[in-house]
């Protein structure tokens, strides 16, 4: 197994990158990793599964999406997701350009037979169990009802191999938990999701309940889940920063927080991105990972884990499977 | 000036909202305040400006929201609502079944001409100021370009005249902050409110940065302005209360906590919707209030003191001038 990073992806590449795949390489010495990038050589030589490939360009932060990941044809992410089109790896993470990242993916890798449109998956944290995955969480600002059913498909695929859960219950997002609710997108997808035996649907879901883990998958157009995914972000920020500022405030308090802090910390690790790995974009035609820009090592390095196992468990054969033979019906 | 409640809106109706009239009654002993329910007259003998207006019927929390007022029509929350139609109340406030005070609204209060859809709209907190009044929450599920900048002209009236902010900042809730972002929806929508000479425009705004006070008034459509709302008050719920075990952990922490209570109490307070007082319906043809479902009496008495600005600042005339103008063009 050849698992590829994108050297430029991210606040803290590519130094925090190096440092994951080198903590990689020794977790799983069976294994290749290679740096994609304007990166030296020299920065991992005691390493004999860390490979280089050098690559002359690279996409920036500001860059226009489609037009840059068209025009840069030598930039890192271009040439990772054209490296798993052709199998010269098997799975690409990059921490950079979400929206080229997107773009790099189409127009490189690929979609999946079956598959109309790849979407952006995100975990979020939940209270109980292990976090929902929520897509789209951007990928693509409309979306019809029949989107929304392969969305739910390729979660459900994605939820059962790589999170390990056993018939995971995929929830739609809607306004309210009737049957009824919501747009005419929410209730033509209701139907179609409830239908649908491969799905464990159970039902609409409010955004007040997500995090207390009501489902384990939830469906959204990536407005929705975009504006979900950025909300939760805030308003945890918002709250953490205000109690940091009480925390502050005496000499008594100081000494209040001292006493609290482990406890608090264990509490912000389990809302912290970085334990879950990266987003995955499902419905291409090879695993690409997009990890948060502002990853650090042990981010990177969950998200390396989260590539192994979703190249290793066949994710993508499985989705292939399931909607390629719709098709053909 | 004539204020009307109902009795049987929300989880602590009718004795919280009982409790908030008296205070009211005290505090503008000028104003009348009238209490619409099954109220026995003897709860508030000794004051000479509160009134109760019998009804036989009520909305319940689980009934139809269409179907419930249409048929009881001698329900609380009808007789409010047509009761301020016919100018016999000033204004009318319920904490009860939000999507049955919207169509008790529309059906008996009306829509003002120029409006094509009343909207709900909401006040968030923010770090910085007084708050975003966010719309639609909820109203309409699905929208249109033009509503958004009918919501947007209506947001900016009330913003200014009952919250108190001259030249209110307006953004556009979106999945990026370039002008190009989104939906087809979101894309007209910008276009529209940028050419706008009656809307301060500020463009668009990520779900991330509502909470930092980016903008005074953001515009949406119910859906997504639905989820951010429920999300918001999931995320934050889900933060105190996992606050709340770490702080019960250790003797320590519980001596921990007591130092800290005071300057928590009063940032949960920032953050707690009772301070904002009620959801004001705009584009009805009079001033309708939704108060939150768990109000206490202060949560009522707040709304109470907008319902009066509401009234009194002429928002529902401002209203008209504005967008019946425009229809006449």
């Amino acid at each position: 197994m050849r698992i590829a990073i994108d050297a430029h992806g991210g606040d803290h590449a590519p130094a925090e990158v190096i440092e994951a795949v080198k903590r990689a390489a020794r977790a799983w010495p069976e294994y290749e990793f290679v740096v994609v990038g304007q990166v030296d050589k020299m920065s991992a030589p005691d390493y004999e599964n860390i490979q280089f490939h050098h690559t002359t360009e690279k996409i920036e932060p500001d860059d226009e999406p489609v037009r840059s990941v068209r025009r840069k044809k030598d930039a890192s992410m271009v040439v990772g997701c054209a490296q798993v089109k052709n199998k010269t790896f098997d799975a690409f993470i990059s921490g950079g350009n979400t929206g080229a990242l997107m773009a790099a993916g189409l127009f490189y890798t690929g979609r999946l037979p079956g598959v109309d449109r790849p979407a952006l998956a995100a975990i979020f944290p939940s209270v109980v169990g292990q976090g929902t995955l929520v897509l789209d969480v951007g990928a693509n600002p409309e979306a019809k009802p029949e989107h929304l059913r392969q969305y739910a498909l390729m979660g459900s695929i994605y939820a059962t191999h790589v999170l390990g859960i056993e018939k995971p219950r995929v929830g739609l997002l809607n306004i309210g938990t009737e049957a009824g609710k919501g747009t005419s997108l929410t209730k033509e997808a209701f139907r179609m999701m409830h239908t649908e035996a491969a799905i464990h649907f159970v039902g609409n879901v409010e955004a007040r309940d997500i995090l207390t883990g009501v489902c384990d998958v939830l469906i959204c157009d990536g407005f929705s889940g975009n504006v979900l995914l950025k909300n939760t972000e805030g308003v945890a920020k918002e709250i953490f920063s205000r109690l940091k500022q009480e925390f502050m405030r005496t000499p008594l308090t100081k000494l209040a927080a001292l006493a609290l802090k482990p406890g608090l910390q264990s509490f912000k690790g389990d809302m912290d991105y970085k334990e879950h790995g990266g987003a995955p974009l499902l419905g291409l035609a090879g695993p690409i990972i997009k990890a948060h820009g502002s990853s650090d090592a042990r981010a990177f390095f969950n998200a390396i884990r989260q590539a192994i196992q979703f190249h290793e468990k066949g994710v993508i054969d499985l989705i292939t499977t399931h909607l390629a033979s719709e098709g053909a019906d």
